[in-house]
């Protein structure tokens, strides 16, 4: 068992994985009362939007204006997600501070989500660090390697497959390569065994876990994780973000619960958990009637919690 | 990083602890068709009742009737709660194999819950003890130490007071002393730090984990058990039992998800999950319209899984 570490970066991930999974479409002004909501927290990382055509997802339509909106707190890392180069020069223009660029470690589902091949997507991340270099070299480029643990499509992802996307997105000249159980399918010693090789080839460039909790595993895999040394975790306040199955059924790790988790192992988030909390109220006031989760919210904190 | 062993043990509480906390009873022919669906799915260890004044108690009114069926099957460890000598006696005649007696760790609780202080409990289980040597000295007793990792009436619970407990009830004669989050309270850090100072008071007399997953974090808590040797778990089939403040909170952590977290990582259960989902169906036909819970069954096994 490693000694305890003092801090933990939470990624919340939010304003684009949740809002973006969702039909209804979160109006501006109630983006920002959510965003300045969870600053207020404490959260140090927000994915706020995602520069995609606004005809696939009106969802994201007002992305510049929300990263112009949250580039005012001091302290704040603003990212979006962008799926290709086209992408990634409206979110380089709009000042954001780092890119994630999701990258299929999984063939299959690399073909379905982005009609693209893993090399061509490959080359698409070379392009993006080459305007990168260009327009806004101090912005930071994360590749988040997607269907990491297992892929509904082709089923299991190796091992192998996942080091060598990582390698490759690293070669490409991305900053750091998170690994992302989009799919639901990893189990703790597959976090370990897998961030451990990830490391072993890529080094400090190894990035954030993305856990989703469609099996109940969200926060024993980020256990796991940060057992084999990560230190920045993707979160989403309510779970909200790909509710696949049915009420209960949430997708993202709720940022509520592995917060509270953290900070009763006394590893330090830099979140307040109350403000936490409170910061539920304008994402559900800006997305009336759109179920949200969390287990500490429904019983709150403990009996002499400090 | 322990090496991965080969089995664990999963203890179904369900018809127990999940029974005797929703308002129903579940008539005597369904609490049969549910243990034989448990059985069934190759749990081999359950506890079936508990042995309580049925004034108090009428879902457990059936508890001897209800031991007598599950005693037909070998090789399936039958336990029953005690809470006290004359709970005791009962289940003894009854012929159950193992009795659970809960002992909290927390002086207010232990006066709250049993009328008793802890070291008055302590006689209790020696008194349980002498008359289990008496009359049924092939019986194994476990002492559950309830409100281990906190108490919602007298907040934190020292590790000192725990240790002492879990001393008090082996040094009393009982085989195993197992650590209760009877609160929700426990995180992964505490699990790990309170069952190293257990086994190193108690040793090889040191029982099952027992968490809840009351502010999400069961699984987790389960893990960090494993991880520190601990390879008996107790579980409830649909997160029955416990569900203290809202629909989504359960108490008991989910038999499904926590076979699943196991299998998912090579640890073998003995359990066959989609028998374990298929008894779900008569727990439901049994308690109809009582909320069950678990992310696995929602969700259903990840495509590939052998």
């Amino acid at each position: 068992m490693n000694t305890l570490p003092e801090t933990v970066l939470i990624s919340e991930v939010g304003p684009r994985d949740g809002l973006q999974s969702v039909k209804a479409t979160m109006p501006t002004a109630d983006k920002f009362k959510w965003i300045d909501a969870l600053v207020a927290a404490g959260l140090r990382e927000i994915e706020v939007c995602s520069f995609v055509p606004a005809k696939l997802l009106p969802q994201m339509a007002d992305a510049a204006e929300v990263v112009r909106h949250a580039l005012q707190y001091p302290g704040v890392t603003v990212m979006a997600l962008v799926p290709n180069l086209r992408g990634a020069e409206g979110a380089l223009k709009s000042g954001v501070h780092k890119l994630t660029i999701p990258c299929s470690a999984s063939e299959a589902h690399s073909l379905a989500n982005v009609r693209k091949s893993r090399q061509d997507m490959v080359e698409e991340v070379r392009a993006i660090v080459r305007l990168r270099d260009e327009i806004a070299p101090d912005v930071k480029i994360e590749a988040g390697l997607s269907t990491a643990f297992g892929c509904t499509i082709q089923g299991i992802v190796t091992d192998d497959d996942v080091v060598w996307m990582a390698e490759q997105v690293v070669a490409a000249g991305v900053d750091e390569a998170g690994l992302s159980d989009t799919t639901g399918m990893a189990n703790p010693a597959q976090v370990r065994r897998l961030f451990n090789k990830v490391r072993a080839a890529i080094g400090n460039k190894t990035g954030a876990a993305h856990m989703h909790n469609t099996r109940g595993l969200g926060l024993a895999n980020c256990l796991a994780a940060y057992d084999v040394g990560v230190r920045t975790f993707d979160a989403s306040l309510g779970g909200l973000g790909g509710c696949p199955y049915a009420p209960g059924a949430s997708g993202n790790v709720v940022t509520e619960d592995l917060v509270f988790m953290f900070e009763a192992m006394g590893i330090r988030t830099g979140v307040d958990i109350d403000k936490l909390m409170a910061a539920r109220d304008p994402l559900q006031a800006g997305l009336p009637g759109e179920p949200i989760y969390g287990m500490t919210p429904l019983a709150g904190l403990p009996k002499g919690w400090k």
